[in-house]
């Protein structure tokens, strides 16, 4: 018998009591146990929702009833949820969390933590939303050394390039779409800025690498730079601007992970993820690439990943299950200053300039393209290289091109 | 310790060995325990092979050797694989399988056989190579119902369409080309006649409605029909021809399998899976679509998909994983002659005629199409319904459209 205790009534939180309801004899059927919802905590009362009679204030009820064996933690932020999740994990319940923030920030020590406990801190729904990531990636690629991870993991950005690119929307207006239909937040920050892709890389990095990543140590271009004239640009050379997330081990074993927009082949398949979808393709020794691909976020989806998560640690109650990591340190990562790749660049310049600075710039052509106005792809060289060469110019975009 | 021992030393089965050489030390990481090859059975000896030392030509010294607990079958087919299969599973051995016609054709039996002898019975890599796909299946989508499965499961063929499509060449040239690639076998029926196809639905039906659903229970058509003329309409409507294997629940809780090729729009996720790589799309109540993609073949990626296999019943000896399901039966299934959809037609017909049958079909136009010949899409009906109006006409290929 497991007796589930949901922190935060928001969308993912709500959704989970759902899914626990409407799939509520399939789920014990699979468990071979009950699996019942018995709290559900938020600072609001919900006197109209059908779950009215499981809200409860005070987080020490939950603590303190032996009976709760999953705690299911979608507050979000790093902060409250932190202290609750401690709290839980030290009482000996397995918590379950979708909270990508807390994960990327502490998840090292909360599953130390968990451990210490008998506990179980599980996370799938963090990275992804629905899309079953962590597990195959911990399980069933376990036989492969992990090379590279390379993931469109934010779908807000992912839709604002999508509506910019098909509808030739502003990035303004993309982003004000966006808002009106639910897919950005009223303060898109964490999204445009690329945060929200960074958590996310940096909890596969972790997993795929096996010490702990932080987000400090992964530098972090958003979108905001990205204008209808640098997707222009792409499409005329056949690519599409997507936001990646990425991180490559090097033969010195460090990783080197960083978010920024990226100029992907058309016929590549990330380039046909599109809209709110996430996809994140994984390259291993043996495996060569796979790709994972689903909806990114959203209420039911998010929420499957938490209840598989319950599920599991309702099946593992005596035997918890860790999906974990070494500690991080400053060894673990260098900046990717040494990864080499073409680069697309738009800059204030003229060709000839550009052609005295680099050798076989292939120039690309827009429609109403300004007087002074120089866009072209170099060849593979680092981002160093690529600065030097463009001292003196005035570089308006500065975007990697995704290889194979 | 877990000793393995390697039946059939083919494509496969090398792979295995060498993905178990080459990432030993980070395999014993992960298991925390040596995993060791100790046999390989093969009636041929490999004197050049760096696993001459190996090799062994009697099962019984693998079946009676209490130090082997995991047994890698590789051989394929049904006859002999079985039989050592059983025969391992008796000894209380795990056995780990690449084998989709076995775990297609046995798979319930098989597992229970391995549930009485407390040892595992594991086939990740029978469906899409190294795609992580069974497990994912089982766990990740526990909490959902899944409605439906759709997938690209055969490389060869999706080879052989691609390069109908993309170079125009005739299915006869594309198969022979295949062959020269290393990509078709030289007796290439179950691969274009669709069985293959076939038998991998029918392991992800099985386990995704969790009964036992059979090869005769799902009608099967391979590619052999496809013709440059339907590759040419179809792009005419934007679409693609793919070979698709399905499974859908019904409200009445049965399963309707088929594999057939479709005409799938060219904006479709599926649509963008080229030449031998698979994907494997699933319909879930919470998650809504997801997609796996990857190679569906080659020796490393299935390789590394049996080696996590190995590994995950190494690091379980002591307690089973069973990703199993129940017992088959005529009432699992019904055929999908209820199963509505567009359609796509080319007939010897004249276009009056197709108009007095059809209400509103949306014909097509290629170049080149001889007089007398008509294509068209009809709205949405069941089989029967298009027979019905088929009848006097001449169809000479008939293909659903995947909606959605």
């Amino acid at each position: 018998m497991t007796n589930v205790a949901i922190l935060g009534f928001g969308v993912v939180g709500s959704g989970v009591a759902e899914v626990l309801k409407r799939n509520g004899p399939h789920i014990d059927a699979k468990v071979h146990a009950p699996v019942e919802l018995k709290y559900i905590l938020d600072v609001r009362d919900f006197p109209d929702s059908p779950f009215a009679e499981f809200i409860v204030h005070d987080f020490s009820v939950i603590e303190n009833d032996p009976d709760v064996n999953v705690v299911v933690e979608t507050i979000g932020g790093a902060k409250i949820a932190k202290e609750f999740t401690e709290r839980a994990l030290r009482a000996g319940k397995s918590v379950v969390t979708s909270n990508k923030e807390l994960v990327a920030e502490h998840g090292y020590e909360l599953m130390r933590l968990a451990q210490e406990h008998g506990a179980c801190y599980l996370y799938e729904a963090s990275v992804g939303g629905g899309i079953p990531i962590i597990r195959p990636l911990k399980q069933c690629l376990a036989a492969n050394e992990i090379t590279e991870i390379c993931g469109i993991l934010n779908g807000t950005t992912n839709y604002i390039l999508t509506r910019m690119i098909r509808a030739g929307l502003s990035f303004q207006d993309a982003l004000k779409e966006a808002q009106q239909n639910g897919y950005a937040e009223q303060d898109p920050t964490a999204d445009i800025e690329g945060h929200d892709a960074c958590r996310k890389i940096c909890i596969l990095a972790s997993l795929a690498f096996g010490r702990h990543i932080y987000p400090a140590q992964v530098p972090t271009e958003g979108i905001t730079g990205v204008t209808l004239a640098d997707v222009a640009y792409a499409e005329s050379c056949g690519r599409k601007i997507k936001l990646l997330g990425r991180a490559i081990q090097g033969e010195d074993g460090k990783v080197r992970a960083f978010v920024a927009p990226h100029l992907v082949h058309g016929e590549a398949p990330l380039a046909g993820v599109e809209d709110v979808f996430n996809a994140i393709a994984v390259k291993g020794n043996a495996i060569g690439d796979v790709m994972f691909y689903g909806r990114g976020a959203g209420k039911l989806p998010t929420a499957s990943a938490v209840v598989a998560d319950v599920m599991d640690a309702a099946r593992n109650a005596d035997r918890p299950k860790y999906l974990d990591w070494g500690p991080g340190g400053e060894d673990v990562t260098v900046p990717p200053e040494d990864v080499s790749s073409p680069w697309y660049v738009r800059a204030d310049a003229a060709a000839d300039q550009i052609r005295s600075a680099f050798s076989e710039p292939a120039f690309l052509a827009r429609a109403g393209a300004p007087a002074g106005e120089t866009a072209f792809l170099t060849r593979s060289m680092t981002r160093g290289e690529l600065m030097e060469k463009l001292e003196g110019l005035q570089p308006r975009s500065v975007f990697r091109i995704l290889e194979n």
